[in-house]
């Protein structure tokens, strides 16, 4: 069962095993990395908290510092991988109250760069050329997700939080 | 001397005498709470680093944790303070590539609850009318202020991050 049946992000870390494999990048012991629909910005993902909760502050402090270890841990593995001009992250959580973090990685060639990336996902609800291009990275999800995987496996080899 | 002469926010915390009272909210070990400009988001501050880093993974683990501790307790102070809808996070650096955080509360009465803070904001920069709504708070910037270091003041007794 779901921890909360309403809730979209407990139906979906309750449902793993049905995902398509490469969205689901990492189970870390806190949160499930999955891979976002918006891979222009590639290796886009979302970090889902295990625990419902709506605030960081209203999880247990261990799980809390615990989670946010794993949100630098991925968003280096990010880094790493696609070396973008700089990691956004966001915990929005305004549609779906269920705490999970988007890390961005922004583009060297982004003509958006210096703008939150929400401004482009707005202008592509009216644009499907849009919506397809920032849809798309440029290598497969597929790709992608193996690559992040490796990282993160690799970590303490390949890198380290320091 | 700034660390980073060139750096706008390295010249902002070696300036902190010289910023409005209203506007320097709080300093932590880590960090620097400074009252932001678009009030109608009340409570909103941003939370810069001391150290001057572009990503979270380039600081310290102990700084960096000490950073995100203070993440938490400030925006549990607004949420204790301003009662949001929604604690809106975001960290992205694309304009000033120097650590920093954004801490939106989000209002019940928002008509744009469901979306990011950014979209209003790109709007307000061709109508000033909704600039300056965005900006102005139901009470005076001083008030809030007053009110957010009341809270962080008193944590101990009258919040905790449990």
């Amino acid at each position: 069962m779901p921890q909360y049946p309403s809730c979209p992000l407990c139906d979906k870390l309750h449902g793993l095993q049905e995902l398509p494999d490469e969205e689901l990048v990492w189970q870390f012991p806190h949160s499930v990395a999955l891979l976002g629909p918006w891979q222009y910005h590639t290796g886009y993902c979302i970090l889902v908290s295990r625990v419902h909760a709506v605030e960081l502050h209203h999880l247990p402090p261990s799980v809390r510092r615990g989670y946010l270890e794993e949100m630098c841990l991925l968003a280096q593995a990010i880094d790493v991988c696609f070396q973008p001009r700089k990691m956004n992250y966001e915990a929005l959580g305004n549609q779906v109250a269920h705490l999970h973090w988007h890390l961005f990685p922004r583009r060297h060639d982004d003509p958006d760069a210096l703008k939150a990336v929400w401004l482009g996902f707005e202008r592509a609800e009216e644009d499907r050329a849009l919506k397809e291009r920032l849809q798309t990275g440029p290598i497969s999800r597929t790709a992608i997700t193996a690559r992040l995987r490796a990282c993160i496996k690799n970590g303490d080899r390949t890198f380290e939080i320091h």
